[in-house]
């Protein structure tokens, strides 16, 4: 299969630059002190809708415009980030959407959807549903991460990383279904070919971690994480071939450990994180992943969406 | 009574550059959009120790240097983030610090204190076993705003507000004891002579208000705020001087309306910020201050030092 290559990333950064925060890599001396690394985070918590899935969903719609015109609208199933991404790039380009997202959803997250004008259709099934309606008001389905396109969004955090200083010699990207890592590591890859590059998953949320030791089944029981969202019921063909290729490993953190890396990170970063932001501190402050001493070191804070209820959890 | 000088703050930046995070100027236009603003923050949260104070700290203590040689330790009180940045400024500079705490003061913040190496002393008697103790073992007492060096210290915020761009029409500052906002007045007031520069306290926690209506005299009451890191028993000389010279209008807000804003600027920024720094959206969101539509608004975020416990009361 075909990957991500520098060209694609090179045309997302022209297509969004502007359109999209340029999100700041900060220092996270407070930590990076007590483990002895010159440690970063990418705050894309910062991002538009608080999330960096606005790149991709960005570089898709405009890519798509460019090959086959404006779409009549989109369409997305999602529980969350996506779904606001979707929403939020409707608006700006007056396309109406449709979102499909489950019945448990974030109240906030669907009322976030409202907010930037998007349609909401509360469905057990995701999939099946959101096929109908684009096919039956010819709305462009936007996939949330198996999309070359999709990836070649994402992957402008990693030109980003690149620019603000030296290659890491360690990045570490939060993993649901494997969009963010593929569009990171294609990037940071083809510029630091020795950096080691690791995904994180949740262990109750596992679906790139299953379908890499099974050759692409979806785990047998459902995702369910604090980290809900990265709780991917399945792993995407493109993604997979990306890691397969690009990424070092991917290791998954224990639900009681995401717990407890997440107020650290709030409180020594001082960014309003979601859970699933914080999987990757999980792994470092568990051991599951060493870094050598002093070594660079960045961790991608995937979003910010997080709701009062949950922060009352850290009490 | 002088002013902090364009020179003394120049001579500020020139000592603490490089030893203090320079903050990112954050568009904040999820807000800025609901109310025609051009908005941004100044996200000082993200400084070292959490907060501003680390500014005026270090440039009290480098310029005491340079005045009359080391000394031989730091003694300061305060309940919170002062504390932290002179145990902060202890550490970088390898001198001993004692901090006098009250006994009610946050447990987080004391551990604060003591993990950056400052010697806690819970105290009822703040200022009194402060002066004892600095008087028996020779340290300098690094006052917690009232003093110049502090303010210019303060004051490279609003020269760092005006060097990532144009002068703001409008620039909200949170007031405890009147350091932070005499500093930016000082730099922004130079700079942007027709900006409206607006200070905000708790209407129970308001040392200047009270001050400036009574020419001075500290409020009968105590000071009681979800705000805690403006809690000022009273105001200072040099920090009235600067207000009265320099700013517009100290308004107060209520205590109900600090915890509204304060979950919507968290939301908003994705910045962990403590609710002392969100008064001033408070001021904004109640129409206690008003702004013409597309003024370019600052809203200088003071700090970031929040419990889970007082996370949880967002619930």
């Amino acid at each position: 299969m075909q990957l991500v290559s520098a060209d694609d990333i090179t045309a997302a950064q022209r297509r969004i630059g502007g359109r999209v925060v340029r999100t700041p890599l900060l220092a996270c001396t407070h930590i990076g002190d007590e483990y002895g690394l010159d440690l970063w985070v990418k705050a894309e918590n910062l991002q538009h809708t608080g999330s960096f899935k606005t790149r991709g969903v960005l570089n898709a719609l405009l890519a798509l415009t460019e090959r086959a015109g404006r779409p009549a609208g989109l369409a997305a199933f999602s529980a969350g980030n996506h779904a606001m991404a979707v929403a939020y790039a409707g608006q700006a380009y007056a396309l109406p959407t449709v979102v499909c997202m489950p019945p448990h959803a974030v109240p906030t997250k669907i009322e976030a959807v409202r907010r930037y004008g998007g349609e909401v259709v509360l469905t057990d099934d995701l999939l099946g549903t959101c096929e109908a309606i684009a096919a039956e008001r010819g709305y462009h389905l936007l996939p949330p991460f198996d999309d070359p396109d999709v990836i070649a969004g994402q992957a402008t955090i990693g030109r980003e990383i690149l620019a603000d200083g030296p290659p890491p010699g360690l990045v570490l990207v939060p993993v649901g279904g494997g969009g963010l890592i593929s569009g990171v590591a294609a990037a940071v890859r083809a510029a630091a070919p020795t950096a080691r590059i690791v995904g994180v998953e949740p262990a109750t949320a596992n679906a790139v971690g299953h379908a890499l030791r099974t050759g692409g089944a979806a785990p047998a029981t459902p995702p369910r994480s604090m980290a809900d969202g990265l709780a991917a019921p399945f792993a995407g063909r493109h993604t997979l071939a990306h890691i397969q290729a690009l990424v070092d490993d991917v290791v998954e953190v224990a639900e009681d450990a995401i717990w407890g890396a997440w107020w650290e990170l709030l409180d020594a970063t001082k960014l309003l994180v979601e859970p699933s932001a914080a999987v990757t501190y999980a792994a470092l402050r568990t051991g599951l992943v060493s870094a050598a001493s002093c070594t660079r070191v960045v961790l991608v804070l995937s979003g910010g969406n997080v709701s009062p209820a949950a922060l009352a959890t850290l009490r």
